[in-house]
């Protein structure tokens, strides 16, 4: 039995400010990815799309990022490693305890943003924040772009983790990906998105433009969550795996390629 | 033997502001109410404030209060009920992560501010906002202003607390504070304070301005930590109370009065 | 000839978070109230909607609340009152200076949410709001919803005002709106808002749900841009506005009723 | 005549916080930078301080950043150029406004912490945000660190500008300053700080740690505001150069070196 799990961001509303319709999509996902309040979700935004997620049996994961509401994680920042780090232990401190008040738990960190970015590229950056997360709730599975320094980091760290390849981007020679830029670096056609992730996940490979095979630990695909489409490419990429014969449920961590 | 706590609110610089020598005080108190970053402190602020409680044995509290940093939750806010639920589970999970994170543990909770004094007047608003406080951390005991509404929330909730009063502020013959506009309603000498709270923890009872015993559950004593003078203050209450026999000690929570 | 403004507040999208369909309803409306980065809004945001309102002909007015943007100004909050007066200078400021480096000119204030709500029963706030919204900018015409304590404050502050009703609620006996929980306070038909809007702006009264007339300053008529028909009941209201031959325009200020 | 200003950095308090003494430095600089609400101060903090420098006859300055409180500014943020464009004219906006609410007005501009550090590196960011400052107020005097990359954004532009030094930093043979990592990189001794200025000021050039000679426009002398010794220092800085003969008054703007 091949089996994957799909995950989404989530819980990026603020106050009166809605983004994204995360009820419809987690109808769809396995795992949410939900912002903790740094970059994006407030305390009632965090619970109910815990509860949402807990009522539909999806994943709850916390989803730390840059403390920049108005920038909404996605600028970098000079931030001193300490800081940052406490930055990351009081979002997810803020998630396992919201989870713990609805009866849920935390079971997944995904970094969110420009830190996701930063941490792909920078292995040490990627272990500090990890430990960091880890020492609040060290339980925790951490969700990695595949093949990049986040799973540098994470292999050396030996804690449990998920790797993660995304449905509607294509992939350089080298792993990374194509950039926005570029023509066909993403992906607008659901029944392609689900047709390559079909291909990737039986060949346990990130399949590049060029038709290179990157074997690469594929646990989880990204689904995006904010674009007004989102819910229709999601269901659309669930079926067609699913039609594929591949079971759609959640990840379980893993410590080695 | 009689004993009894020493609190102080704690924690609350914010950035690159101070407030209070931290530091100095956690030589003298038992108990540290600590700033959970909704209406002061940060991630860094909590870390440090936390870590130098823990070395110096003094018991850890989550301090929550209205999210308005740049009013220090000083103003009163209309925010709907269930809203500031979620504010309250949202501050009490990132202090009880952060605790956890640095081998510490957060035993009490005591509201700040302005939300202190709204739940000291409305015995809903404190059971609302305790009950939320205990769907994070049950285990918490409840720091409540002996004598008010808050008071008659965990004796209604049924929960763990401990009693509170004021080593510089005068009482009124219905155990409320005398306003802070009349003369006399704050205890500036140190000396006097000191030997007013000896007297009422021997007598276990708030002793009015008008020399009235009000029979109360006195487990801590509230110093206050953010005036030029607080730390000699602090020392000053504490010599008094160990000369004349008394040991501090942090409180054990109680279920009665 | 009989002529009308049209307002509706804008501006109120934050960061990366969309609110209301602004460039639509500035084809529409002859004034726009702009928030100004303490409620909602923020410097992109100000400037891209101060821009589009300049290129429609479109009236700029300051639109400040209180600096809550997680509560969108909706909460009431005990701020004290000069640190209140120093909020709108710095709101109303922000608001002329970004007209300023665009080639436009803020022409009007009108308080959002509960600083709406509290001056419009406080005339002693109302008053202390205004008159530091003018010490900015003394040139601005204030909006004020007409026959409340907002009224009172202008005429005694003897400062140009414009009058204010509301296209889609019904009126008491004394000119209070029908509370939103009783039915018919809100009307949702564009058409019947439209009749209602040509009749009072006839009689030059606010006509109450029994029928009754309150003489009163008709300036210009409330719309509300953040809910998805909005778009569609502000044209709707328009065109009924047109089509009885009255003429859709800018308000001048007034000084007296 | 020979003729200095001496600015330092103020308004840097936010709601019960404190930062340095102003109403001390007040009575010796001859130019402020007063913080916007970006980085640091608030609305109460803003009119407070530039009330003072009203009142001591001191020119007072815009001081814009990084729209990060919690930072104070000194985290370099890849913000959207237009987006930081528009921050900067926001807070350009805030302090005009607010100024004119006094009766005083903004004279001078001076970016702050991480944008300061910026834009004396990169002149293509330094003149983009001058001219964003220039949009909302083009009668300003543009401060710049002497001999970086600001002076040529000033001299592209054309704009008023005057140039600024150090008081207590060594400068290195290309006019940089010292590392703050390296001995003798700050000066603590305000007799030596004060001896330097005298010397620079009379040379019209930077003096490097070798004893080189770069012939520079001294138009201001920057102290710092917020050590706890800054009152005294700035004190007898200015009190080293009125010996000498220098006069202490607010620079006027040239537009050449």
């Amino acid at each position: 039995m091949i089996q994957v799990d799909l995950n989404a961001d989530m819980g990026e509303s603020f106050g009166p400010w809605k983004m994204g319709d995360d009820a419809a999509l987690l109808k769809t996902v396995t795992s949410a990815n939900i912002a903790c309040g740094g970059h994006a979700g407030d305390a009632d935004v965090m619970a109910s799309t815990m509860r949402i997620a807990l009522e539909n049996g999806v994943g709850i994961g916390a989803h730390p990022g840059f403390m920049d509401i108005a920038g909404f994680g996605r600028n970098r920042m000079s931030v001193p490693r300490a800081t940052l780090q406490n930055q990351i232990r009081y979002q997810v401190a803020a998630s396992v305890g919201m989870a713990r008040s609805l009866g849920a738990e935390v079971r997944h960190l995904k970094l969110h943003g420009a830190l996701g970015n930063m941490t792909s590229e920078d292995p040490v950056l990627a272990r500090d924040l990890y430990e960091a997360a880890l020492s609040v709730a060290p339980e925790m599975i951490v969700m990695v772009l595949s093949s990049t320094a986040q799973q540098e980091a994470v292999l050396e760290l030996g804690c449990q983790w998920a790797g993660e390849i995304f449905a509607d981007r294509a992939y350089n020679d080298d792993a990374t990906l194509v950039d926005r830029s570029k023509e066909g670096a993403v992906i607008h056609d659901p029944g392609r998105a689900g047709a390559r992730m079909v291909e990737m996940v039986k060949a346990g490979a990130i399949i590049t433009e060029s038709g290179k095979h990157i074997p690469t630990a594929i646990d989880t695909i990204c689904l995006h969550g904010d674009t007004p489409t989102a819910v229709q490419i999601a269901a659309s990429v669930r079926a067609t795996l699913e039609e594929a014969g591949i079971t759609l449920a959640q990840f379980t961590g893993r410590t080695s390629v």
